[in-house]
């Protein structure tokens, strides 16, 4: 009987092998557009969002640019990445494409009810940065309904008050990932 | 004099030249690593967060996962990647590296309590993910304070109320990306 290492990479390869041996097609990792399938509203919206640029090309969305041009122009991002992630985001029906100009037709990109619900991603993502990651916030943004600058909180809706991790507890379904 | 056509692609480049002629370093796009020095919140925090596979490993964190091989058993993902990712997030202070076992030594990732205010982002996440992409959600949070089943929602802290896009004006800094 040979003596196996109790090498943890022994292990993990392992542990690989019983999860799922077909799935991947290349070496036994998952690849990052599998997240796609996983049981995991996360991993889900991951496989949407979570790709270089994407937030980025949004945040440019949410401030009312529509149009590949105008887009490109901004972030100077490469155009097959721009291409490649707007083909996602209207796949996912997060973008709508919309002709605007006939004689070259021409399309301009919408949110769509579902993309404008990525907002409280974007202001997560705006909240923390101003926090760790500028000094002088670059943007900030006032509430017309009170009058006050802005300092988004997530609460649950319940209660209202703001989350803790730690006052959460988890449910998971029996095929959750 | 030249004619030259009313191209857009013409257009595109012309303002990219205009922009930052000397920042890129090839073929004049912006590459991703360089949201980091944008003067923009939600750049830097993509500079941080926004490449594959990293919110999955952040999901793992949130969950006490601290081992790399049980990341990456859990995730499947490659091994040369998962390194890398950690590698950004201790550097950036989201996580910390520290020693759990001497010969070999062996080392675990802690969030820190920068770390731990990402957690908002994966709230929405998992919201959007919720509504959108999954059937009966495979995760469901409890809020123990509570005892209601979690519905996370962004408000002003201020007015309590829930933000909504349209409610905001927004003001840049001269600087500003």
């Amino acid at each position: 009987m040979p003596h196996w290492p109790a090498s943890s990479k022994l292990d993990a390869a392992d542990t690989l092998i019983r999860h799922d041996p077909g799935l991947t097609g290349y070496s036994g990792w998952v690849r990052h557009e599998e997240l796609a399938e996983k049981e995991c509203a996360i991993a889900r919206t991951w496989a949407v969002i979570g790709e270089r640029w994407t937030m980025m090309i949004l945040r440019e969305c949410f401030r009312g640019v529509r149009r590949f041009e105008d887009v490109q122009a901004k972030l100077q991002l490469g155009r097959n990445i721009l291409t490649d992630r707007l083909k996602l985001l209207v796949h996912e029906g997060v973008l709508e494409r919309r002709p605007y100009q006939e004689r070259p037709r021409r399309y301009e990109y919408v949110l769509t009810q579902k993309g404008e619900d990525l907002y409280p991603v974007l202001l997560a993502m705006l909240r923390w940065g101003n926090r760790y990651k500028v000094d002088d916030p670059p943007l900030q943004l006032m509430h017309k309904n009170c009058g006050h600058m802005l300092e988004s909180v997530t609460v649950c809706d319940s209660c209202k008050e703001e989350v803790h991790r730690q006052d959460l507890r988890a449910y998971f379904t029996a095929d959750a990932w």
